[in-house]
């Protein structure tokens, strides 16, 4: 990791990790358990990604990082929630995540489902206040919600989660076209909608013109894809004890892009995507050094 | 049902659902399957208490009902989420909703578990839309989205379910003053939380003063606790078939107010909530007509 990612990603954690503490900190009318679960699996060591793109997209069209702490918290809770829900039993089935049990493994499933309700909930009232403490106006308040919820739900994030269950066991049954067709769909929505999301809501906080928001729209689409892809490739052959989880892609038979295209292809398709997106950031100058350096992060982790 | 209500609801779900077809119609970007699901909730034949509230509340602070539809919708997406999630097996593992199978039955639990993902994630998205049809400031756009968030999460209703799933088999096992006091909260919470939100985001969209808001905080309050303690009155004495559900809460032995007052001492404790709920609506006079008919029908539903 190059150094001023690195100083962006311990910065901002400790600063998200506060600003979230701060939103889930005890109360009378927070029942004590459910609080633990959501606590749990926010603080389980996640690397941040989410909310530093807010932070840096925000940063790149002249908004200092602290102001947008709270949008940076609500991506988080998001993407969280989405972790806790995608492992349960019906889902993904997973009894670990980051090498440690995962939700529903420590506190239940039931629990498991309703901290994550809380989480996706928690997160719109993270970005209200943010809006609110901003004085944005009505039209950009409305619009940093809309872009939240758009990226988050059925036609984005969730939409993908459902393709990817329905793409369960496809892997041997369509010619390659269609295959790469539905997993590039998969793969645009279910980890893209909301790495797009949170450069849009970033944007959005800061003011930003149609042009720059366009730009780091098309920055995310390109991180993001390639972002999958990396995960498909280091889950066959990255070193399983450091991802935290046991290979269940390929236990369950789903499609990925290293069984489509093998893992060198695959690679080489992730490496093209960062150029593009280091280009859509040309008019950003020194501003999008951070984002520069994510671009290269994301192919180049955990090898 | 009175006649003033009776036309409000038939003329309310007409205008709630059209607006709630709009919100779900197809899009390239909404995998069918999972509009599917969400559609076969949220058509599933529901009162539309919720939005009639957020319309009626609306209507006594002076905005037009067809200005607060989507946020009318919104609050209806939330209540359809949690029934499609208190459904799940891991949770009140119930096989009928309204006579019909619940959503996991038909789609999967995966399924089932997403489409409330995805109904609770549009809601903030109608919302939104909603303030920004409308034009509302900053403030009161973000005042609208945290009144809904804090009535649907942790802090509201899905704490609510937390403490429900914690009180089950402890019906038998304490004092009647904490099993009271553990039901009164579990009750304020899971059912009554949202019926104040909608209530207050009626309020909020029509530009209420703090007054008029508290107001009608404190009938929704009222009616909501009446709500629940009817439905558990229904559950033992109703007829089964009519409300389309087995009696699943006394087969998990949960604490009810019909176990821990008695039938007739639980319904004069509705009865006595609902006097008060007419006595909060009385500075808005003629305008309230709606939410007095409605306090009635709760304690007067399906007997």
């Amino acid at each position: 990791m190059k150094p001023v990612l690195k100083l962006a990603l311990e910065k901002n954690t400790a600063l998200v990790d506060e600003a979230m503490e701060a939103l889930l900190r005890p109360k009378p009318d927070l029942p004590r358990s459910v609080r633990r679960s959501m606590r749990y699996s926010l603080f389980a060591g996640g690397k941040r990604l989410r909310p530093t793109l807010v932070l840096a997209a925000a940063r790149c069209c002249g908004l200092e990082a602290r102001k947008a702490l709270k949008t940076a918290a609500a991506l988080e809770m998001i993407h969280t929630y989405s972790l806790i829900h995608d492992d349960l039993p019906a889902m993904d089935d997973d009894d670990l995540r980051r090498g440690k049990p995962t939700n529903h493994k420590v506190f239940g499933e039931a629990m498991a489902i309703l901290a994550g309700d809380g989480l996706l909930t928690k997160a719109f009232e993270s970005a209200a206040l943010n809006a609110r403490e901003l004085a944005l106006d009505g039209r950009t308040t409305a619009e940093l919600i809309g872009v939240i919820a758009r990226g988050a739900g059925a036609e984005g994030m969730v939409g993908g989660q459902v393709e990817d269950l329905a793409a369960e066991g496809l892997g041997k049954k369509r010619s390659r076209g269609s295959s790469a067709r539905a997993l590039e769909s998969v793969h645009r929505r279910k980890t893209g909608a909301l790495i797009v999301a949170s450069l849009d809501a970033g944007a959005v906080l800061a003011g930003a013109n149609a042009a720059q928001r366009a730009a780091l729209r098309s920055y995310g689409r390109r991180i993001g894809l390639a972002f999958q892809i990396t995960d498909d490739v280091l889950d066959v052959v990255g070193d399983k004890k450091k991802m935290g989880k046991r290979g269940s892609d390929r236990d369950n038979d789903k499609l990925t892009y290293a069984a489509l295209y093998g893992v060198e292809d695959a690679r080489s398709k992730a490496r093209a995507l960062i150029r593009q997106a280091h280009g859509c950031l040309k008019d950003f100058g020194a501003r999008a050094s951070v984002l520069h350096e994510l671009a290269d992060y994301i192919i180049e982790r955990d090898k």
